[in-house]
């Protein structure tokens, strides 16, 4: 993960893990963002933990070896920036 | 809502709301789960609280006046249940 895209996410270490905030327009554009977040989950059989409301979704992503990310789970963080459009 | 139903929620005063844990035998049939209930926020516009991993979802219906949940918001909740295919 490069620096710049790494400040995107919060990184916290009780446990350890990556926290970001995803702001939306409008739900439809939420809802695609959703949609391609589960086919990533489902390609790479990484689950993260997401919490959303009608123009958010909160996603965190744990180390699950409750010690230290790996970098799949960096490189699982990266590529959910790559869900979001370009504006 | 029926009691049998209305204890599958549980009731929170502070503030007040109602709140649901729904399990998933796999991650196609949460998936399932949130797209029907993603088409009942658009068709009811309400929109709760939703966090979920890779086989549960927690639900939060709050009372939108933040005294009292309506009766809207109580069918809503009810209407969440019946999202479920029955076992």
């Amino acid at each position: 993960m490069d620096k710049e895209r790494e400040q995107l996410w919060v990184r916290k270490d009780h446990p350890p893990s990556l926290f970001r905030r995803f702001q939306f327009d409008n739900y439809n554009n939420l809802r695609v963002f959703l949609d391609r977040l589960a086919d990533l989950s489902e390609e790479t059989e990484y689950y993260p933990d997401i919490s959303f409301g009608s123009d958010y979704a909160n996603i965190t992503v744990y180390a699950s070896n409750d010690k230290e990310l790996s970098e799949e789970e960096k490189t699982f963080a990266q590529r959910v920036d790559e869900l979001i459009d370009p504006t």
